[in-house]
């Protein structure tokens, strides 16, 4: 029997564009049953916070303060005419308006098809977040050696 | 017969660096004879556009909004040290100077080498573009999960 | 006997945050006994730059200036919330109170470990640079072509 098609994706992007990629590709691939695996780590991490909006969490005041500005899935800027937080509502109403899935939606597919989301021990640990602070869905704190291993032998984008 | 290497770029950014590095790495892996799948998608699609400079196209106020910012190969902003639109001439400069082959150079060597084109459906959905707004060597218009099929077995780059 | 893993880097990006991102996948990979090869291009000449801080070097006048307002190791700045260089000073501070690696210590362990360093020849004949402005541990100065001929195989990145 073949092995099962594997993706795997390193999301280390706050975007809200490059977090629309991550989640399509994602699903996408899902959909076509791929085995999907992302490693969510720095600014990455933000997408899969339990908080959706900006809030303080975390130990340590610099990490309370970095945690409060990066926010959750709500505040991802886009990485080019942001206009100030403007761009990313404005495109989520085109995206609505084309019928075409939205980043929610995308974020939502992608659990229910079964990818697995990993998240980043040491990003984790310089920011001072803890599991409690992410989604349920996410399986697993790895290192990066660990991620890679399981990432073996299928394609692996960084973004 | 051993099967012939591959590379697969997803092209998302708009930067001029970036598309300096999109078309790098495909010529140069064209020339040694791999076969390369460049998936152009959102900014990454201003460097397949008919037209090079900024134009209102796009069906949709916004997205014809958008379409006139972001312009075409000519208005690729470098992702540092930007200074309004200088430095990606000021660096065009530089490469004529020490002969070193500049991103339209790049771009038609990619051409020539028989690089296959991609645009994301879904992107141009977004944008409001049609397959008439690119330049015809597209060979065709993919949903990802047909691009990670076709770019299976070889390396893909996120860009 | 089974063939060695094998992870290779495109690093072009002169962030702090990404360079932390290479030197972390590096570093680790090779901790695990992977073969790791990057490749350093554009703004990624940055981190193996033999002096650390801000210099006028490489020929021609615009070479030097773009040199000396990048820099080197010392200067790389935060892809986001920046301001103004304070951020990195301040996740360095962050990494040390939680006893995790700094980009320093990242760096170091790479080179230690045997990882595998290349500068790209296209992007230092661009900036003016020469073997010389580079870190002795600097394997070898590439094209694209070769260094994609020698990632065959492994999992490769763009960063």
């Amino acid at each position: 029997m073949a092995e099962k098609n594997k993706l795997s994706i390193i999301s280390m992007s706050g975007d809200f564009d490059k977090a629309i990629a991550v989640f399509t590709l994602a699903s996408g691939a899902a959909a076509v049953n791929y085995e999907v695996n992302i490693f969510f780590t720095f600014w990455g991490l933000n997408a899969i916070k339990k908080n959706t909006g900006r809030s303080f969490i975390g130990t340590g005041f610099l990490a309370r303060f970095f945690n409060f500005l990066l926010g959750g899935r709500k505040n991802l800027p886009l990485s080019r005419l942001n206009f100030g937080g403007l761009s990313p509502v404005l495109m989520t109403g085109m995206m609505k308006g084309k019928n075409v899935a939205t980043l929610e939606e995308l974020f939502d597919a992608s659990k229910a098809l079964g990818v697995n989301f990993y998240a980043c021990e040491m990003a984790m640990h310089v920011l001072g977040l803890t599991r409690d602070n992410f989604i349920p869905e996410v399986k697993d704190v790895l290192g990066v050696a660990t991620f890679l291993e399981l990432s073996k032998g299928g394609q692996t984008l960084f973004i």
